[in-house]
């Protein structure tokens, strides 16, 4: 048994004092937690009824076209603003000062068709959330959204919940 | 065998006239020729001997991630600035107007590590020589270059090969 969190190297006090950042590259890079970490978020969904596997720009791209390969499913992201070349939907989601917005073609998805949407991290949950709203926009059902880390103490999985999402989380830090 | 060349979009004076895009999402959401792309790439390197595979942000994630994940290596990322959070080598790379700059993280990569490098597509291949750079600063050893799509009339490719670089692609578009 592979202990994820062990596998995830926490930096403090970055990008400011007092924030614990969990950084998930040394997750990634290391071939047997990286592995690991995919079977297990894919491993419910293993029946071949995935069609397609939804990433979040950036972080989430890296484990997204892993969880595609894996499922033998297709890969469709979701970007920041002015990177998708044809017509799009998209949704404005806040950001700690600010807000941003991000875009999905509106061609890549079908009415009805089953998908997973992926992150490596939730914790505010806006990207994510914005995300559930594009692919339902676009009629998707959303089997389940999958994560490395869950920061539950921000209430973003909390939130994905109330919109009935099931959420998968590999890991947990408390106290963020 | 599958055509990959039918399954990328043209958008034709995309983003601006006269530039012909190659759109790869169409390739990346078809669960068949996304997982027919990878398989066929990593194809020569499945001894098991590649450690890690690089894919250079953001698109290069996608792949990146799967190949990863088919070859059981670790995935490393290559950033724009200011996203790594620990102590990174960085290189200049040139844009249409300009520059700009990406990085590695430092402790990502050890002296003689055999890696794979990646990215959708080579152009004129400013970020790819800047990745291949950043790698042999760390004593990477690069096994291949590998790309969705080489652009030769661009010159990225040969730039590579004249580095000594082995360079794998699965289709070209020539007239670009």
């Amino acid at each position: 048994m592979i202990d994820f969190k062990a596998a995830i190297r926490t930096i403090p006090d970055y990008p400011k004092p007092g924030i614990q950042f969990r950084d998930i590259t040394t997750l990634l890079s290391d071939p047997t937690a990286f592995r690991a970490s995919v079977d297990a978020l894919v491993a419910p969904y293993a029946d071949g009824k995935i069609r397609h596997v939804v990433g979040i720009e950036a972080r989430g791209f890296i484990l997204g076209g892993a969880l595609a390969h894996q499922l033998t499913a297709g890969f469709i992201p979701i970007r920041k603003r002015g990177k998708l070349p044809r017509e799009t939907v998209s949704v404005t989601y806040e950001l700690e000062y600010g807000e941003d917005e991000m875009e999905l073609h509106r061609d890549a998805i079908l009415p009805g068709e089953r998908i997973l949407l992926t992150d490596d991290l939730i914790a505010t949950g806006g990207t994510a959330i914005g995300g559930v709203k594009l692919l339902r926009d676009l009629g998707a059902e959303i089997v389940a959204a999958c994560f490395l880390v869950d920061l539950p103490d921000l209430g973003g999985s909390k939130k994905l919940r109330e919109m009935g999402v099931d959420v998968r989380c590999l890991c947990e830090f408390e106290g963020d």
